[in-house]
């Protein structure tokens, strides 16, 4: 098993590519029928009569695919201990069925906590862009990960 | 069929309540899964032995939870054209096997678009609650509302 990344591992301007994910038809439904039933997501006839013309994946859909990949990109590599939340996120182009996503990040920021030493801190912007090379979806957020040799209290 | 709400039957400082919602161990594990796989969120055992003693629910599936109660409560009553992001996500405290949320929205602004004006913006602040009446997350979004009569275009 490869050695998992610490903190030091990273550094500003830094990117991170991961992906690519296809968005079926079934997932767009079956997410959104569990967790944002507006007809829009739900139904391809009333969708394909709306301004964009056919059935789009919920925003939290986009969010949760884009976490899919950003997991098996960077923080299943690293010691990753999470985030405490997200800022800005912009839906900026429908997810559509049969589009395939990808993403990439890039470390903005990078220091550790003062209050815990052993907590990393990387300020990233991530994007998630699809097969035509547009960006659908920008977020922010900080990844917490574990310094290396650091004391845990 | 009750009439749905145009922007113009909201107004600051409204507040809306919506929920219950029970979050249950296989849905935590079914979610994770699918779109955040990482050990705390998939393994009782690992969580178990982890700084929060127990399964936690992935920060994505709390925000897809809210976003399910907000559309029973707020956007399938009114005239809803979604939102173009979100800021300012905080998983304040985990969301954890058994925990029963509700949510509540108020409204901070209330303005129309000056590009498009059938469309009515409301800048609203959320908040998801567990049994306890603790936080457990907060966001902010612009949702767009239609306003009644207003012409499309």
């Amino acid at each position: 098993m490869k050695e998992l990344k610490h903190w030091e591992d990273f550094e500003v301007g830094q990117v991170v590519s991961y992906g690519p994910y296809e968005v079926t038809k079934d997932e767009i439904i079956d997410f959104a029928r569990q967790f944002d039933p507006q007809p829009f997501h739900l139904s391809e006839k009333f969708a394909k009569s709306s301004l964009l013309g056919g059935l789009s994946a919920s925003g939290w859909h986009s969010c949760a695919i884009w976490m899919r990949m950003f997991v098996e990109g960077w923080a299943s590599k690293c010691m990753s201990l999470g985030a405490p939340g997200v800022e800005s996120v912009r839906w900026l182009k429908p997810v559509m069925v049969g589009d395939v996503l990808r993403g990439r990040s890039e470390i903005l920021e990078h220091r550790t906590s003062k209050s815990r030493p052993w907590v990393g801190l990387s300020v990233m912007r991530h994007e998630c862009l699809n097969q035509n090379d547009e960006i659908v979806m920008t977020l922010l957020s900080t990844q917490m990960t574990r310094v290396r040799g650091a004391r845990d209290e």
